[in-house]
């Protein structure tokens, strides 16, 4: 099941700045694994802020819970989920594909 | 997996009347249909609204899709969906019990 | 009487870890504690978020207020409260049943 | 148990004059009576708009919606609910007196 | 003249724990004389916020500042206004009576 | 007393062009006359909105909801109406004048 | 570039039912030419909406928004769109891979 | 003086098709007007919707209503309008100039 | 040219109380000033807030900057500005008078 | 391609005064090289704010993202960032031209 995940991680930039760079790194690790887990599918950065865009897959939202809570970030994140179904017309492509 | 879903039916009320009670009375044959197959497990009203506010369970968004667009409401309803994950208190509770 | 209440305990994340981490656990005794005493009838996290969402029971907002400024995590928490109104569906369900 | 009931008619500006005026005459004998039971113990409207704001009394959710739902402009106003809590400080002074 | 006022405390409990508690029953006993000169008239907690209701009398605005900014909370607390006006329906109420 | 008043008249651009136009010059009228009274003392429009913004005056809201009312405008308009107090410095300047 | 594209048909629920199903059919055809040229590289239904979500790419704005107009529910359509940048994260696992 | 300008006209896609496109025609010879006056100093289209953004320059706030009561799709837009004063930097960059 | 003008300065209530109250003194006395330069023309207090509304005066947006950057409040303060037109209304009465 | 950027600053004032002065010397400087790569078209303060609204222009939103990101500030800044497609009355304008 697909997730559009929205986290901004603004409240971090609160921190010291050796704590925060030190944070960043420990979290593109955790990211770098979810993403060769097909967790994290799809990313992106909103430009200009501090918050990213991404398509997450899970079987379901404790999955999902469990990799968002896995962040280093997370304490400092605020993180809005959408879930999202598959499109009809998605399914007609791939009917057709 | 649970969802916390609010179903605003205010736009139903642009209806001619009697077209709007028909309407009402289709939809809470299909509302009984969804409770007796349990995904819709908890339904309450906001009171004073014409909007309702349920715990609905699917196994992922698709089914849930397809719960929704079988409402006869769907077309005049404004639905917010928000995915919902075990709490560990819930774990711990049960773990208990 | 049933309640929809939302806890959104991001501000305690601005406490030094050690006094979270010990905050969590007394609220987690506590929020068992209300569970027992179904007054937390049902109870969820909203994935990546410090929020919980939860169906609380009380015959009156007196008691929900006893209830809910009896966590510990109430002076950092940000709560909304919706009541609730049995919906007509329920009613009818019950009555078939 | 007190809510905070404010109920938004523009609406029902969108219906043929006679219409609307017919509708607030039935609005007002309703709500006198709704008065006379005490079930609105205040009211006032917000001056400039096509809203009231008032305290409801009801012994709970259920009740209210009852007497909300039973308000010929129901199908065409906005409502919002606040459930209210005695607060202390109005403890203290009953105690005094 | 009635004015309806929310008072948010939150950014209080920023404040080190001792002083807010001080703060508090200074708070309390202010709140005290004000309903005994009926400027507070009715008074509510909404549940679960550190947030109270209230209506309060004043001949004018200028009064009803007054008032507000000698609670001992004002510095720390987000306050909404609303004017309100006698309803019709008032009238006629009081006019049958 | 004075008090801060946006009125927006979009919905009225819903009806027919010579009602409308008719609509306006009512409101004119109706509009000079408040201002003869002092009721309107200042008077702007919010440049390409259909809303004006204004400084009216009276002893209370009830004769502030008499006026506005009495606006041709009113069924079709959405009001915001904002209490003000006099400042302490507008009172330090006319100390000093 | 990537773009986050909301398109809500909300609107179109207005028509009449026949041009409405007649709309629907015209746009999934569009929809699936735009998925065949990889304008449209990722789509979802947000459950319960009449909007969905998806992942459009085009070289800049300006052919993304003939792609856009170019969709018939154009006219009855609210459209949001976030500009995407690639995200460090991104680049680091393609430089592994 | 510049003004930052958000024009949306939305509502227009309410009317029959040719008073529309009828419309339309009519608003862009009327821009065209304006570009050449230099009133209209940069103007763009937000993808996918029906609103454009534009830098407007007028000696003041009164010339650029004006302008923007002087646009065929004034009925039926919704506008904002924000003052833009000259920014440091581009002061001290014509300066350096 | 008028603009309306808000000065919300609830966050230098963070300040140590004894800087704040210096603050406001020197806040003060630039007020006054700006009054005798008809620069503020209109100024009131939004009841039980810290912020203030005003008519301000000035040729354009560049001096209205000007003078609301001298504020010593200016760094603590969030400020709304609103560009204001000169209404018909307004006119038509100067022209009668 | 051009993007619509607002850029608010009003979390650098919580900075100490003397790195708040320096942080803003070193954002204008790299400000003025963005202008001088014409990065930066048009920059304007929005009156009153620490906030700047200018028009961004960038091949696409990722070299967008690394000019935002190179801004001194942009730790302690909140950004919106708007993507512009040109208007059909600007390329009408251009062919008249």
């Amino acid at each position: 099941m697909d997730f559009l995940v929205r986290v901004d991680a603004s409240r971090a930039y609160g921190l010291p700045e050796d704590e925060r760079i030190a944070l960043i790194e420990r979290e593109r690790e955790r990211g770098l694994e979810l993403m060769a887990e097909n967790v994290i599918r799809h990313f992106w950065r909103v430009p200009g802020t501090h918050a990213n865009v991404g398509i997450w897959s899970a079987p379901d939202a404790d999955t999902l819970e469990e990799a968002l809570t896995s962040l280093p970030i997370h304490p400092y994140a605020d993180i809005e989920v959408t879930a999202l179904a598959t499109h009809p017309m998605s399914r007609m492509r791939e009917a057709a594909a």
